[in-house]
């Protein structure tokens, strides 16, 4: 290995100038933070959050930085690690197609909690955003797919590094720093597959978010690390994988932007329903579908999709997830597919068992994963019929603004009271304006503690990350 | 993989009682925390621990743990984190020469600071830092070489379980409990040995005491994981190794002790020096010699002696630790080669240097790495021959508890007054009976600020941990 690939990003990250980062890509950092902001506030109050802010609580230091969606403050380190946790603990944020790492987590949690305590303005704060998940995602796709099938959930192991990035862009690192804040991150990266489907493998999202700012704080008081973190014969690229491309690192570094190609879940399920709930979505809102009117629907699917979504009788929410026909009973019924959707209550409720059991589904193994077709009886003999080519969120159709606002109000407002709600969002809007961060985060504390939704839904977890 | 390795271990350690424990063990025990101690004190003012110290003081919290050697107190996650960095700067601590595993290092760190916040007994620590040991090197074993030949510093990705198993001990977690603890442990295993040669090698044991003691509090909570996280499909010992060997952990768990095979460092320098230096101490002290009845020492050593340790002219202290001539010298002078052996004024003192001098080196590979031959020619023509079987230190010539005292003063005296010295060396041969570790560990602490000895040191770290 002759070219220096460590020294390469940190040279990149230390020369960004924020003027250099297009409108295009700033925006997309505020849609991200945006989605990432409603995941983590909905989730505040989760039993996967709550046990991690028990566990901790006892080691807090000083209140520097905001528990979104709590009212307990903590040091910046315990702040981004509870953040990251909670962000992706409903699975539910967004995810770079190109290596499924979920790039806003670690380094909006690591980020957003530095900003707090320093106070770096919006505009900085987007560009250590937008620096951030640059490298997380190059450094994923050197690596990716060999890394991923070896067991590493790149998240976290890929993850470490953006927050690592992000907090050194704030913390205004040398590149001498920087090589070593990434060598410092490199040797912390962690996170295995075989957690999915327990706690922990939100937990990888907040542990790559607290040591990444670690790995910045001592960086900065030049504790030292090896120059090749990543390029090393013994560094994260030649362990940690079996195949790695160093050019999807450092080519056109600075000139094409990862965050392009990130995307949003529309519905709080495994992306390979997606299409199906469009589908019933869009008709309901073309005819003004009425659960009773409705005789049968028909969905064609990919095979995959009755391989992990067949569940015909889901009994507590979470088995909702696993269930197209629910999914398609609850797009019918409400119009959506939220956290809400999952709740045992929906799952049980009389009206969405009737119309669950009016659903069929056939596989067509030449459907692509992000398409179905969606056939609807109505009582009346009229057939309404909807062919998804790509569900909503995906690249080719991403989720609009208002999209994402939605969403966003749905994962909140059973925290905070829609005024806040309504604030946040336009402090995502303009978070280029902002002068502190903390003009933002005060806004997700909710002003009285809010119910434990989720208390007693621990038994449950367990398939709970399955799809992630 | 049809037997259960994770569930395995957890129920050894709830079942584990106390008693169990055989008297040698506990001894074992005892010498290896007196040796980590002095370790971690030695060092406690190195720019490598002052620099972790300062980047993570900002965010300290409650002040429950001693940081030893320093007046500071953290919350237990940075004690821990901070006196694992420090007990591995000098990298002088113990080697378990099967996996070489620095044992103690995240096993005590993690257990330490939490027996002193929770009020442990000196006895049920004893017990904690056994079963932590234990569980370390039996998972070290099961994927030793293989692992290590990867990359990996097996001292830090086999450290978080041990750090987790002592935890949850002092904890008291339950079987479940446990095999989350070693779950999260399991997903938080990280330390690239690509980082040898920097600060980065002591921060793995500082990370993995945090990251094991972190495991254990978030199962307490029942935070989950999965169920296998040693031998699952991606589980640690899958992902992180080529091959493994189950058996290595659960045979004669229970009835054989992984501590009987540990070993303590006499000298402050790569272990392949140690045959000479224990043969030059020994000619000393059988003559009394003085540097100058000296006319020339003749070495015969391992070839890997002359490989690593060849530097024939040493400029800084650090260089000396790569200096067999140097060694040879500061043996016969002082009877020492402790970490004031290597010191820049020792390396330059003229006495050293004229000795330096007048030392030859010749190899023999059908010497075993432990073994070395010292001839000194005196001036009055008599010729001294001292040939090393096995070197002081090995397992075959273990350091007596008198050495071990020997090598804490030499460690503890740039910081602690001698009658602080001398009672820390009683509390730990005395551990069992201390009702509480506050009585211990503030003993460490200094009566006033001392010196910052090694101030200044940090652009020749880089080289300090390439032996370890």
């Amino acid at each position: 290995m002759s070219e220096r690939i460590t020294q390469t990003v940190a040279a990149f990250l230390v020369g960004s100038r924020d003027e250099q980062i297009p409108q295009s890509v700033r925006h997309e950092a505020r849609r991200a933070m945006l989605n990432w902001l409603g995941c983590a506030v909905g989730a505040s109050h989760h039993a996967t959050a709550t046990r991690a802010l028990e566990a901790q609580r006892p080691f807090f230091g000083p209140p520097q930085a905001t528990v979104v969606g709590r009212r307990e403050r903590a040091d910046i380190l315990h702040a981004a690690m509870l953040n990251g946790v909670a962000s992706h603990t409903f699975d539910f944020d967004d995810t770079h197609l190109k290596t499924v790492i979920h790039p806003a987590g670690p380094v909006a949690s690591a980020a957003l909690a530095l900003a707090e305590h320093t106070g770096t303005s919006g505009r900085n704060f987007v560009h250590a955003l937008v620096l951030g998940v640059e490298v997380e995602c190059r450094i994923g796709k050197a690596v990716y797919p060999s890394h991923y099938d070896l067991g590493w959930h790149i998240t976290g192991t890929a993850g470490v590094f953006g927050a690592a990035a992000a907090a050194g862009k704030i913390l205004g690192l040398n590149e001498q720093q920087f090589v070593w804040a990434l060598g410092i991150a490199a040797t912390q990266s962690s996170g295995l597959r075989e957690m999915f489907g327990s706690m922990c493998k939100p937990l990888h999202v907040g542990v790559a978010a607290r040591n990444g700012l670690t790995a910045a704080l001592l960086a900065a008081k030049n504790f030292t690390s090896a120059d090749a973190g990543i390029e090393g014969k013994r560094g994260f690229a030649n362990v940690l994988s079996a195949e790695r491309d160093y050019g999807a690192i450092t080519d056109q570094l600075g000139d094409t932007w990862e965050l392009l190609d990130n995307t949003y879940k529309p519905f709080a399920c495994g992306i390979v329903i997606h299409p199906t709930i469009d589908g019933c979505i869009q008709l309901r809102e073309a005819y003004q579908l009425e659960p009773e009117d409705i005789e049968r629907i028909e969905l064609t699917v990919h095979p995959l999709v009755l391989e992990l979504t067949g569940k015909t009788h889901p009994r507590v929410g979470l088995e909702g997830k696993f269930s197209v026909f629910h999914c398609a009973a609850v797009a019918i019924i409400d119009g959506a597919a939220g956290e809400a959707q999952f709740s045992d209550a929906r799952v049980n409720d009389p009206a969405v068992i009737a119309l669950r059991h009016r659903v069929r589904a056939d596989i067509d193994s030449t459907l692509r994963e992000d398409a179905a077709a969606v056939r609807i009886m109505r009582r009346n003999g009229e057939v309404l019929e909807k062919q998804v080519d790509h569900a909503i969120g995906s690249l080719a159709r991403p989720m609009s603004d208002a999209d994402l606002e939605a969403k966003f109000r749905g994962l909140c407002e059973p925290i905070l009271d829609s005024q806040r709600v309504e604030s946040l969002i336009g402090a995502c809007w303009h978070l280029d304006q902002a002068d502190r961060l903390d003009r933002v985060t005060f806004l997700t504390v909710p002003r009285s503690t809010p119910p434990s939704l989720h208390a007693g839904a621990a038994p449950r977890l367990r398939a709970e990350h399955k799809l992630g």
